[in-house]
């Protein structure tokens, strides 16, 4: 009863007599998982292999027969057999011809095979009806039960009828089925759980490589250059002051790079005056990892903002502080508040917080339950507007803190520019081109554009 | 293969020959994304034009025929033309007869004509079966690949099987139809694209107007008046000091106004003695929007967070710190302990962090995927309870930290109340009458009532 | 028309001729409330009802019949009737034969009958068409328009046709079907809404009962040790120094109880050679529970962040702090940078930061909007990899937080070792085993163990 409740809207109570016998082609691991599900959920199991010595690792109410036998015994047959075996039915064909036949293969790597193992099988059996479906399910969690990333079961599949009956067995088991379609989408249902978050990949590691040049950079400066010229052992700025000027800069950095491929697009738009022509290659696919390069961006803005609050917690600053107060009270004098400052220190705090919170506002709206819940327009409108408001707030944080370092030598160390200025180049490009995109005299043509206009009609692909 | 695996669940390969093919009305913008994407998805397209002159802008591998030949082609027939055009198809309609038409147009503004574009295509044509579906998505999206917000197709129609027929074709796409029933659900369809947040904007403009008067309110007691009278120039407030305040006032009248209309409802009741009488508009609209208000009451909470933990590393605060500590020190002694300060400071604080903890864990249980996931019971239970919890939290956090400002006079600046004193009417005000509303002389009556009892059976509308 | 946009993709307008007439058998609360929403989504509604005089409770522009002559106006009938009465509907049978009956009853308790309710009624009724709905739905919800909740109605039966019949009222009412399968997922329909978050009550238990446990220990240490031996009255500790110190120390230790199970499963698996035998109950129930301990981990690490962070903002610290640096002053010296300190302080913090920058992404991606678009081996890539490299950073943020106190006599109050050493004996324990299990010599046979090599296969189960 209490095991029940993990699966909340699972598993029906013992009433075997009422489900139709379901058939399974093989006794492998994934086989038997799914042959002990299917048992608990009800469904009496037939095994269909060549040795119909019972095995004990087949779940114990489960009869074992021949193919032919086993599958003459159900209108569903589970095909937990390898690819490379599946000719092995041809000679089955006659009896499972009308029968439904449920591929659940996956391959070691992806499109490994031309045509997809469903297709294939749809192929050898032009007779049966095949349907995909259950290769998302790994056969450790069917057994656990912790099925927490697994429990959609995408199917397709060419017959209607059939694919209802595979998606019932699929709740009936725990599990949410989603409707793919026809079989041609069976490649992309196998492919699928081979991948490791293949859209993050290029944005990973373009934030790793630069993470890593930034780091150096500022070691270089702040740490060796100080160790060298000043004899100053600065070396624990590795644990938060380096970080803390890494993520910062990563952070506007990668907010500006989601931006910048609109304004190429743009460019490129205006200058072909046609909207009709592909974009070149590394354009559309720097289009596509947008979302993932603002959601790492907010990982760098979110530690930003953590390390800069543990600030006043570092032994460092609290003896900085001491040191300054004690100087003073020792010169026996105190220094007025100076206005100005107070007024670039409050600022580019409020700036910050301004931006940040306007960047968290786009990672909620992000989230896949958020963004299916708004139409195109309030999509656009939230992840375009709020997101320059946010790039423009981030970029004037940055301007007004760093601001003052830009003319004083001493923030020349070696020649090199500090890191902030660095920082500023891609958001404040971004920021300029697009101000003169919303140009009316730009505007203009670039919408008409967009609508279909086209300069040269004649001339286009 | 790259490009692929963008619309991660979506293309199949090139594998035309199996798809049917789809016949397209109107060469504009919409029709030839469109043609564009289903070619690159496998369906062979024909589309139907008055010149059947093949334009450079249609897709390579399309057909263009005259409308009753292209028609003639397919089962399913795209109309990507104006409403206002529709009647041209009567013609066609013995040629449309038992075809699957599929509106996919939109309208300029919401509820622009009587009946929904698609049930008067099927007025016009009442041998067609007429499906609703696409209008969502947006031409651009569509070619460039970008689907985030739209890749939810709502789909409806009054014909079962041809509703499928169109979803099969949806999820070739790459996209998730959305079977929203019959025909009848067209007009919300149509509504639906034109929206921008229509439940935000009562929510929105009340924050608004609010936090303008409060941030005027403490620009004036703040800065103006310490200006006139004590000659001190503390405009920097503006950035961090005055957000500051206006931030959790705002915050926790907002949480309380969306405590209020319950309030409000359970009074009502108890007076009319019924629960079946409508309450007044206002109040339904209100109760309508307690989601949004909690939200931004979310929203303020969070930046009042933020700022206030920046507080060390404002300048001025700084500076306050120091000029504090060397006087102490010039004066040679060291203020002792104060007991009181301690117990007063560490409990507004804590209070704070589990009020502002539980309004965090409200705002995550409204996330779409999260309370699809509760039943009526937990949601309940969250909402109501754990809501009224962080309600007197709060409460409590803002009279224990603003308490010593009650009584004394220095607070009174041109006789005007704090800003402390006024956000804490309505917060107080709710939880009183709630406290009363629990007493059991007053909670009995109230749940018989919501049960269903009347007072006056008679009389009730 | 506003009061439309509530419900957003919901009702039509008025177009009572199109929909089919509903019957309902029953007025109580549920059955009026269903009554009036369905009308005003346009469809004509007759009840059926013992007596047929109408009473001002129904509304107003429904018929009420005797039940015979109802039910034979409408193919959809809904029994909004208790279970106790359902055998009055037997006479009935033969107007029954071949109807749609929506079974929509709840229970007061989980699993009050040996079957379903709406099994029940197919018992009773063998030739009607039984399909449960609706129950998940509240009468108060209904009628306010406020369902936050409980938008989707799951629905299962027997009859694929009466099924859609039924999806399709439930879409027209603006809420959001769930086909659940077969009439066998009743029971668990029915279970649902008794349900409040069961699988969250050992898991709060557990962490309520360390977290009293661990307040206590504190509080004898910090506060009335001090108070005994030293004088010091510290009781304001108890508003943010205690409960700042039992937090980290319950999120690490709920968090390796995350990990816990996984490793007394590798090691019973190890032991008894096989996978194939079930583990023991307590492991099960404990697996699955992980989920729900890691989020209360993850909640109880962010309180600790919060109440860390607002250290500064403390009466008692800047009272510290002053005293130290007045001390300082008056004694004319100034400490040199410890830069061993500075290490440790900076060092400690960076790892915290960054253990809860690993916890809150593992906390993302438990969301189930965002666990639901990720395939298994993603999954498992981030609640694994990185769950461990969360553990690993956290345990070691508290080791060098602590790590001065360990020799310490001083921190051996009343013999007691310090609440930090208690806190990294599970998580310690976790990685130690963790790190054995990883060895090769470990980790082969656990994997082949894992693809279902056993040692024995003559004494398995």
């Amino acid at each position: 009863m209490n095991k029940n409740s993990s699966n909340i809207m699972a598993l029906a109570p013992n009433t075997s007599n009422k489900r139709e016998t379901v058939c399974i082609f093989g006794t492998g691991d994934f086989g038997r998982a799914l042959g002990h599900k299917m048992i608990q959920s009800g469904y009496p199991v037939v095994y269909g292999s060549r040795s119909t010595q019972i095995s004990n690792l087949i779940p114990k109410d489960a009869e074992v027969l021949s193919h032919a036998e086993a599958a003459q015994k159900a209108a569903i047959i589970i095909i937990a057999i390898q690819r490379q075996h599946y000719n092995f039915l041809i000679p089955l064909a006659e009896i499972l011809h009308g029968k439904v036949l449920v591929d659940i293969s996956n391959n070691l790597k992806l499109n490994q095979y031309p045509e997809s193992n469903a297709e294939y099988l749809a192929q050898l059996l032009p007779g049966s009806r095949v349907v995909k479906a259950f290769n998302t399910v790994s056969a450790w969690a069917l057994q656990s039960g912790t099925l927490d990333a697994s429990r959609q079961v995408f199917v397709c599949g060419d017959d209607v009828e059939a694919k209802q009956m595979v998606m019932n067995i699929v709740r009936a088991l725990g599990l949410t089925p989603l409707d793919k379609g026809s079989l041609l989408a069976a490649q992309e249902i196998e492919n699928y759980p081979l991948q490791l978050f293949p859209m993050w990949k290029f944005p990973i590691f373009l934030s790793l490589g630069l993470t890593a040049f930034f780091f150096f950079y500022c070691l270089a400066l702040d740490v060796i250059y100080t160790y060298i010229y000043e004899k100053n052992n600065f070396s624990f700025f590795i644990a938060i002051t380096i970080p803390n000027r890494v993520c910062p800069v990563m952070a506007l950095i990668l907010l500006a790079l989601v931006y910048l491929p609109g304004i190429f697009a743009a460019i490129i738009q205006l200058y072909r005056g046609t909207k009709y022509r592909r974009f070149p290659d590394w354009l559309d696919k720097w289009m596509l990892c947008r979302k993932q390069l603002g959601l790492i961006a907010l990982a760098f803005a979110s530690l930003h903002v953590v390390f800069t609050l543990v600030t006043p917690m570092r032994a460092f600053v609290s003896w900085r502080t001491s040191k300054g107060i004690i100087s003073q009270a020792l010169n026996n004098k105190t220094e007025p508040l100076n206005n100005t400052n107070a007024w670039i220190s409050d600022s580019y705090l409020a700036l910050g917080i301004l931006g940040f919170f306007l960047f968290v506002l786009l990672g909620i709206t992000s989230l896949p339950s958020v963004s299916n819940n708004v139409n195109w327009r309030e999509f656009r409108f939230v992840q375009s507007k709020l997101g320059y408001l946010a790039l423009i707030l981030c970029t004037a944080h940055t301007l007004v803190y760093g601001g003052k370092w830009f003319l004083s030598p001493s923030a020349y160390k070696w020649y090199l520019p500090n890191i902030y200025i660095l920082s500023l180049i891609v958001p404040c490009a971004v920021l300029v081109v697009k101000f003169v995109l919303i140009f009316p005299c730009v505007d203009k043509p670039l919408t008409q554009i967009r609508q279909g206009w086209e300069r040269n009609p004649k001339h286009s692909e």
